[in-house]
């Protein structure tokens, strides 16, 4: 302790540690907290041109990938820090962790510092969601889920809260990590299904979420896999280099994106062409171009996941913790008394 | 309190807030604080070809800008957060806040979060100082000092620190910038002189540091203000649109930068044709090119501030806390007890 004054309240940003995220969320009902999150992340889609867009910045060395993802409105400006690292989770770290902050464009002060590691999960999730509800048949009941590692639980919360998916058919080339996946969500009242294979886990499913984390061209779905009328929701390609489906698919499959300067590098589509038609999704949302138009259409979400629906986590998670205990004031910013004497300040901390 | 396990070692990040970093700099004494600072900012100049280089992604606004600035060598990643308005100061607010992230580039996890509007200041003026090391005229012993704002005091501490420089003529147009100035400077020793004119401000000076705020194209030097032999140090031009040098002194100087492709878009030289020369530092640095070469030349540093600064400068405040109370532990980072199950974590946490 010292006799030095407090920083004054400008110096401050609230923080949402790991800690309040999972506090706030277990709060609210991850349901609900995914149901609130969509309406976000769907309003800033429904204003999508408003936004100051680019492709996010990556730094990829050998084992992975560090990136920058800013985005800013006329009021806010935000941006998320987010690795990808495959070979992290055989040494006990998570392969994906994150972290992000929402300024205000006026003055450039930060006015949230929140983890984002859970974060990213359930707004990821939230977004392959809300997508689908604009995408996939209206009679789907079952999806299958390829890949049943850290984002499995979330998108199936997701599919049920804002799409009513109840049933669900697992498989993933590690079954501890279907074994995981079958236990939390059992427990959350889902019909699950282990599978042995993607081929018997794709059976009967109306929607096909994949959902892998290894970087490299895989094929977790082949072009036989894949009937009419159904709807992919594509995670796991986000990467030069990372890819999931097999070709044939995509050329058969009608193609939605985020932002297609980063899908066309990121996303499944850097299989093909540089002009293969893809829709973009906000389009679809604001009704200015069809969605699904025949029963019998494959729609893929070819998601890699852009920097507005950070924002929108953002914004949500700001709006949430204003005015309760779930975050906690930052000493972050130098606040002297005249702004201009920034040494002064420095001096009077003797 | 809860009853919950504490988050492993895993999920702490070291963050060093305002008050922990004014602690450290005023423990380590501002002049052998700047001197380490410099070192860690010339080892990363003499092997600047190692380091994954882009120009800052800034977003504008009529207000001001925010800017990432990342960087990254084969061991580390580092990005800062930074916003200029130069308006924020009429208000109370600084022009600059600042705040950045030093990473492990092997598993992508964040090791050290830190404020960096104070540790901005610092490496600015640090690295002016040391940029003069290698052109300034060797008997200089006067600085003009052209705008007396937030980062006036730093520069010259740390030309004090770097290269003996103790008088100084200091001259703004609001003059209670330049008594503020005096103030502080005196209290530290240099024999100072407040001017009514830039003009006046820069007589017998062998040094010229303009630092000025103004978004605008500014000329705080004029063609006829900068004698032969001179060393400018041109801190305030650095976005689009603000400028501080009339352009008839660039074409007579000898111009130094630290990122060309950052600089063009930036700088004083913004002003020029894209291919006008401009020699880089690391190579000034390392010997591979002539610094000063006349003493009747004129030289300029079109400072504008670059990623691989600010990457010195987080290696050296993690080195300097490491071990020590200047840092305390956030919990940033998710860290369930199987990487794989972030969901079965947020449901343990109820």
């Amino acid at each position: 302790m010292t006799d030095r004054p407090e920083p004054s309240a400008l110096a401050y940003v609230p923080f949402v540690s790991v800690d309040n995220m999972m506090r706030l969320v277990n709060a609210t009902g991850v349901e609900d907290f995914l149901r609130g999150l969509a309406g976000y992340i769907e309003a800033d889609f429904l204003r999508w041109p408003e936004f100051d867009k680019t492709p996010r910045v990556a730094s990829h060395s050998k084992d992975g990938v560090i990136e920058l993802m800013p985005t800013a409105d006329a009021e806010n400006y935000g941006f998320k820090y987010v690795n990808g690292h495959p070979a992290n989770m055989r040494q006990g770290y998570q392969t994906v962790t994150a972290f992000g902050v929402l300024s205000s464009v006026a003055n450039g002060y930060p006015i949230l510092l929140s983890e984002m590691t859970v974060l990213t999960a359930l707004r990821t999730a939230a977004t392959s969601a809300l997508v689908a509800k604009y995408l996939a048949p209206k009679d789907a009941q079952v999806m299958a889920m390829i890949g049943n590692g850290a984002q499995c639980e979330f998108q199936a919360m997701a599919f049920r809260a804002l799409c009513g998916i109840n049933r669900l058919r697992l498989y993933d080339i590690d079954p501890a990590a279907t074994e995981k996946a079958m236990r939390n969500l059992t427990a959350q009242g889902f019909e699950v299904v282990a599978c042995d294979s993607g081929m018997q886990a794709v059976e009967g499913a109306q929607i096909i979420t994949t959902c892998t984390a290894d970087k490299q061209y895989a094929t977790v779905l082949t072009d036989n896999m894949v009937g009419a009328g159904v709807h992919i929701n594509a995670i796991g390609g986000d990467c030069p280099g990372k890819t999931e489906l097999h070709r044939d698919i995509l050329t058969r499959a009608e193609i939605f994106v985020e932002y297609p300067p980063q899908t066309r590098v990121e996303g499944e589509i850097q299989q093909l062409d540089p002009d293969h038609a893809v829709t973009e999704l906000w389009q679809v949302m604001r009704g200015e171009v069809a969605g699904r138009s025949t029963p019998s259409q494959i729609t893929l979400f070819d998601s890699v996941g852009f920097a507005i629906e950070d924002f929108s986590a953002l914004r949500f998670v700001a709006d949430r913790v204003a005015g309760t205990g779930f975050s906690q004031p930052l000493d972050l910013l130098a606040d002297p008394d005249d702004p201009r004497d920034l040494f002064g300040m420095l001096g009077r901390a003797v």
